[in-house]
């Protein structure tokens, strides 16, 4: 019956989301999540707003969020979009900004739901081979393109560019959109935010998931100049008038508002993460210098990342691994609780141990 | 900087919805949005999700949600799909079902945000005109066609057709999708779920914000056989994994559990209406005949719609009018309370009193 279907419909390829598994309790290291609860002041916010209000539509232009996201970043409330969590807002941003008359660049290993939204929106795309180091390597983006889409720091490599880099990317070609994916920035790199004035071709896109630990909340936005903020919404518009919902919206402005709170526990986080990849590194582990909420290693050798990834599942820990060429052998590796990771570094020598 | 946008969000002309107005308390008849509170079960599951799950990702599958629907219409969780709102449901809808190579079929006078879609995805469509009783006419719809989408009732007529009705459109050709969307249907129309079993090529929309009370929590879903709904599955896969956060999987799935309280409380809004129009019908208003939990009606020689609209404004009462040919004498008024239809009526009567 896909004769049904429409002719993109057809052709896709839908992203595969890390696994929510049900059979057992894993300590839970694939999606990146954040160990430590959201901001007591979010949850409050959310119960508030769980009562006879919700009868009413949310306000289309959430209005109260980003306000609150402008002043956390020093932008006006035309230079903040929201959006249903930063997939939402991404896939508006390839609509709004890239189309079938350019060629879209982004790194061979990256985010791979961005060959996704080009397959969904007839985008053409190359994917620009990463380094050696797994590094992206700024000069092969200088070229004039349709537009040019990244992470800082990139995923699953957690390797980031210094913000100077970036700039470079973006002088190339002032008649392109550089989107600087920074859902992982608070964990250690630099943020773009302060280059927005200055450059009309800059779209920042960021999500509370993971610093703000309301992975569970879908709430992600952009920040840029008015201009790419219209487009934005624009398309948003055309799409769906009221993305988030009244809980989302309040539960988000709390905790953006609650920063000192999400400070505290992005730098426990960034601890645990240095004595967890000093640790594995010691054992023997290739690990990539990581900017972000998770590590990316590959085993020593004699055992490959496969059998490492299905001997840790035995255990009760689950990690994400993708099947593609250069990236195969490697893990990538979320950093949990102090506690969690401790397990994870015994269970690791306990492999190691065995397969000696 | 329009320049930076694509071609499509340059020639976009996104969706208005109706007014959320903040400069003053109003009498809200303006976004057919239920006057009662929602499931007090609904609003506990809420807050009791509102914990620290909420820094975990929601199930991408919506599993608990849609065994809740499935079980409501006696249906399997694979003919059931559910999205962040209709809105978001039709959406997905277009982009699964219909695209560039052959035309879409919906009334000339209908929800407006079709032919937003259209432009959004680049699907070529016709505007079939209701006939003198604005009215949908089946026979203008027994062409073969790229597709069928009509709301049943229709909005903002209020007007419903008859299951066999439908069932003509869906028989006359099985090559296209006949998407129903039922946004209104609990408030007095037949609904075409009990054919789904048969009828391959029909796809039911429909959502919590107006029967259930739940505007603010954006929940919507979609039902038909398996590979519809798998279509729409690719596509939302394609372009966010988890559309529906926690807090509103929690909430839809024990509104949709409390169908007695829904029940109750579309009954009430059902008997209001009857009352209501007959009301301004005896005042001299031309009032179509409604499924819906609103009406539309015209006022009497005299008055036009939008001085009747600018007045009932003056007074403090929101309603919803169209600019658009053949209903802009018309007025779309959601019923709420006795209550406040009792003020309608009120100041409904001493306008009509001034003007004499």
């Amino acid at each position: 019956m896909e004769k049904l279907w429409s002719a993109v419909t057809q052709r896709l390829e839908p992203y595969v989301p890390g696994e929510q598994p049900q059979d057992r309790q894993y300590i839970k290291l694939n999606t990146n999540e954040n160990p430590y609860p959201p901001s007591p002041r979010a949850l409050e916010a959310i119960r508030a707003a769980a009562g006879e209000g919700l009868r009413l539509y949310p306000d289309p232009e959430a209005r109260g969020l980003r306000r609150a996201i402008a002043q956390r970043h020093g932008l006006g409330i035309e230079e903040v979009f929201a959006g249903n969590g930063s997939d939402e807002v991404l896939a508006l941003a390839f609509q709004a900004f890239f189309d079938a008359s350019r060629t879209l660049l982004f790194p061979d290993i990256t985010y791979s739901f961005y060959s996704v939204f080009c397959g969904l929106f007839g985008i053409p795309y190359r994917e620009v081979p990463l380094d050696e180091g797994l590094c992206i390597r700024v000069e092969d983006y200088l070229q004039p393109s349709g537009g040019v889409i990244f992470p800082n720091p990139n995923a699953p490599t957690a390797q980031a560019l210094a913000a100077q880099d970036i700039l470079r990317i973006l002088e190339a070609d002032p008649d392109r959109v550089v989107v600087v994916d920074e859902a992982y920035v608070m964990f250690g790199a630099e943020s773009m935010v302060p280059y927005i004035r200055d450059y009309p071709n800059l779209l920042v896109i960021t999500t509370l998931s993971k610093s703000h630990a309301l992975a569970g909340l879908r709430g992600g936005y952009a920040l840029g100049q008015a201009h790419l903020i219209e487009g934005l919404t624009r398309v948003k518009d055309s799409f769906n008038s009221y993305p988030l919902d009244r809980l989302a919206l309040a539960g988000a402005q709390a905790a953006i508002e609650d920063e000192a709170y999400t400070k505290e526990q992005t730098l426990k986080v960034m601890a645990t993460r240095e004595r967890f990849a000093a640790a594995i590194g010691a054992m023997g582990f290739t690990v990539l210098p990581s900017r972000a909420n998770f590590v990316f290693a590959a085993p020593p050798q004699g055992v490959s990342g496969q059998e490492m990834f299905a001997a840790l599942r035995e255990r009760g820990i689950l990690v994400r691994r993708f099947s593609k060429a250069r990236i195969d052998n490697y893990l990538r590796i979320t950093i949990g609780t102090e506690e969690e990771m401790e397990k994870v570094l015994r269970a690791v020598a306990e492999i190691l141990a065995q397969r000696a």
